[in-house]
């Protein structure tokens, strides 16, 4: 199955010309020029109207929607104005062609081999649709791109699949998604709570807000935590965007270029980018079913003296397993006897059913705070573009954090904090968490046996979470590489490994794995049925 | 003049019941208990209602304003929930007390000598009014803090000075100051624009953005450049959390620890922290009225081999002078000659009132972004908290520069960068820039003239921007501590200075200097009238 070829860009004809802006209003206090205006980018910006496509003409515009030609013609002229229409002289107006915003357009020249032919971020929908296409990226292989790598962590190959992970591709052929269906977020309380933000005091937004974070936030998170068994004063919360940000202000705080950091092994991919850009040396520490390989991280803490290892306790990424009680104590009594810090990434904390599904214990209970530096967000349950997530950890490493933060970039934006703010404090949250893992819980087990049938082993079937961390039996860059030419994007276990070594195993999110073509295509692939 | 004793808390009295909450509406889509939890948050979080001040009962609540009491009581239990109130049983609701958000709460013990006695970001006005107050970073003096520093670039200093930047003081006390007063800005714009936003497709908001940052913004930063005779295609273009993330994301991607950065002398001072967390040398080139000492800059650029060149070419921070044509030139050759990057920062770039009144030079005007990478954004004209910057540069640095940023946070906030992009592309932000300088030009001549008055000599007066470089005559760090006394803040020019000399100047903002007690400090302590 090759992908469609994509019909020719859309003439926006007289028939279709009523659908193209919502209800225009007299009466909402904006004027009819920006109703047109700001309808026909929202869906110039959905895709909704392809790069091409020929507006209506200004007088079947003007009798569809009742409105003036000279209403028109300013709301046209506007589009132009900001870039999101061509005006060509005697044929019209027409939607701008986007440029291609392929990182890596230059790399497009190296080679031409179908594999990995896809724009880098908003391309593929645009220019990249028919296979092999000539947008962006297309070129190397991951063979290829690994053959230049020696045996450290190399950023390169990470920056790749997140920028894949970027791109405009629909989320049913995602299977290596890292997050939910948006669907499943609560798109409606998001909406509501920046509603009620810009309706505040505008004066708020004029000034700097402060490096810590909006205080009301931190107080709420001072609650969630509580809940959690962790005692967190305000002042020992520091805010950032989204938990990728509070990896880099903690390692950039806490560790010297040489020092080593542990991860676990498989582990979330970017952190080895961004640590080796820290000029630090990342080593993985296997990781078991119920946490760590204990063994392992005796011996390597022994011989690597780490500044810090970063653990996810909760719903591990990739395997969606959680560290037992008997794991965290030990791992805790490691960081003592090598004095080394626990950073423990607990982003996944919202989708956990609680310990009676599925034991789970957090570092930072154990400890309160004093050797575990404690991250979190929102990005996963909530919305990843608010950019928010958050540091606990001692009151004297706060404050580092914090200057850190302040010497990084003065303070984190005040919005999505209070929107995350508005929706923690309406209690609604609780509920959309519940049913975010319902929704979970109603399609997990049954996609593990499915995955079982089509021959991808699942040894460690964790009972929640959105991930599996599946054994293909085969080569799961090979494989991945199957899937892009088929235009499904699978996330292979080599970019979760340290070393980036070749795995037969990958990351599969259940919620992205509901659409028959990603079935039929392991079904053939790996040759059961 | 000490600072005036706090009075104790108020009690919200029956009279002034009324005020407490705005107009409630039964149509405004929103319930009266959010009308009410909303209004009492912000005056909290505006400090119109303190600390321990006791709530009204819920009869006289309800009473004044029309709803039932079970409204009054939910309202208020919302508050509780949210920690905005402390219900004391039998004794009513009162406004609670927040913890000090002092960021050195320990190093209060160390000392107790008046000068310093500020909360650090919030505690001021809660906690520190009084003289001497034990809030936040009481005790160590400047001069106590400078002895502990040696030649090199401190960081803690700089950290000092901008966490007060932060504090919730009178803008009219802080002379020093690096911003416009917020009644200059256009908040109505601006919250406009964040409705607006705030009416956009929620689903926009629930996935990540891309890491270049919001395509239609680049597209109308393109323009913006343009009309600086400075060509950027949007893929050159990288957005950031502001001026302060741009020259991180900069310093991070072209230095590796040990090399060499220059800077202006005087110069930001954030900077000197920021690059000395990474381990970069930190050199200054003399600013001289109308750029850097060329002779200086060759002669250290011969010695030190630098990366990169960070400078303010357009209204210069402290002293708002200007690059002239023959200094550009000059700069762009040592450039090539010594092979380093120049970094322009041109934040201020708005205020500048054009070529015919001030004369300025780009150097990325000259150069098209080969050498020079060039930074701005919005801080300063529109909103602070938007933390909307970017960099503009040549296509492979913009990649690179955008993979850094990806490792660093992912993506930035697509909300900020909306709301600068609807209030650039509406069209009045010109309006309003000009609107700005007009008041600057207004008083900018008539108080530098009155600095002269007083014994503030200002020997590089130039014809625009917000600040002046003065020359006090004396040890400014020690007038910035009799200054703190009296509630004012300055900015000594040993912030400025890349090794934290003292010095006889320091940065004043015109805008800032516009109530007597200021000028009659300045009387009595530079000893004229």
């Amino acid at each position: 199955m090759r992908a469609p070829v994509s019909p020719p860009p859309a003439t926006v004809g007289r028939a279709q010309v009523g659908g193209l802006v919502g209800l225009l209003s007299r009466e909402s206090g904006e004027t009819l020029i920006d109703q047109i205006v700001r309808s026909v980018v929202a869906r110039i910006d959905d895709r909704l109207l392809r790069g091409g496509a020929r507006m209506p003409s200004i007088r079947a515009f003007a009798a569809a929607h009742g409105v003036s030609a000279f209403t028109v013609v300013a709301s046209y002229d506007k589009l132009v104005a900001t870039g999101y229409l061509d005006s060509r002289r005697g044929a019209g107006f027409f939607v701008r062609e986007r440029p291609s915003m392929a990182l890596h357009a230059h790399d497009a020249a190296a080679s031409a081999t179908g594999g990995w032919a896809h724009g880098g971020l908003g391309g593929g929908a645009d220019s990249g649709s028919g296979a092999g296409g000539t947008g962006g990226r297309a070129g190397a292989t991951t063979a290829g791109r690994r053959a230049l790598s020696a045996f450290d962590a190399k950023p390169i190959d990470v920056v790749w699949l997140v920028r894949n992970m970027f791109r405009q591709m629909p989320y049913q052929q995602m299977p290596g998604s890292g997050v939910l269906p948006s669907e499943w977020l609560d798109g409606a309380a998001i909406a509501n709570a920046l509603r009620a933000v810009s309706r505040q005091n505008p004066a708020l937004l004029l000034n700097y807000g402060v490096p810590q974070g909006f205080l009301p936030l931190r107080q709420q998170l001072q609650h969630k935590l509580g809940e959690l068994e962790i005692a967190a004063a305000p002042e020992q919360i520091v805010t950032t965007a989204g938990v990728t940000q509070a990896l880099d202000l903690v390692a950039r705080e806490f560790t010297r270029p040489g020092d080593t950091i542990f991860v676990d092994d498989p582990a979330w991919f970017l952190m080895f980018g961004s640590f080796a850009a820290l000029g630090a040396k990342v080593v993985g520490i296997p990781r078991l079913a119920d946490g760590p390989d204990i063994a392992q991280l005796a011996e390597l803490a022994a011989l690597h003296k780490p500044k810090l290892y970063i653990i996810n306790s909760v719903l591990h990424n990739p395997s969606s397993t959680s560290l037992s009680a008997a794991k965290a104590f030990q791992v805790l009594r490691l960081s003592e006897e090598h004095d080394f810090i626990i950073v423990e990434d607990d982003i996944y904390c919202d989708l956990h059913p609680g310990s009676a599904v599925q034991p789970a214990t957090r570092l930072a209970a154990l400890d309160q705070l004093q050797r575990v530096i404690y991250l979190s967000g929102f990005s996963k349950t909530m919305a990843a573009n608010l950019r928010v997530g958050f540091i606990a950890t001692s009151l004297e490493r706060a404050e580092r954090l914090a200057d850190r933060k302040m010497l990084t970039m003065l303070t984190s934006s005040d919005i999505g904090e209070r929107v995350v703010y508005k929706v923690l404090s309406e209690g609604s949250f609780r509920k959309h968490a519940d049913r975010m893992r319902g929704r979970l819980d109603g399609i997990r087990a049954k996609t593990i046996r499915q995955m079982e049938r089509v021959g991808l082993k699942v040894d460690q079937a964790a009972p929640a979470g959105m991930f599996v961390w599946a054994d293909a039996g085969c080569d799961t860059n090979v494989l991945t590489e199957k899937a892009m030419a088929h235009d499904l994007l699978l996330a292979p276990g080599s970019l979760f490994s340290p070393k980036q070594l070749p795995s037969t195993r990958m990351r599969l999110n259940v919620a992205a794995m509901q659409e028959p073509a990603v079935w039929r295509f392991f079904e053939r692939e790996l040759g059961k049925s």
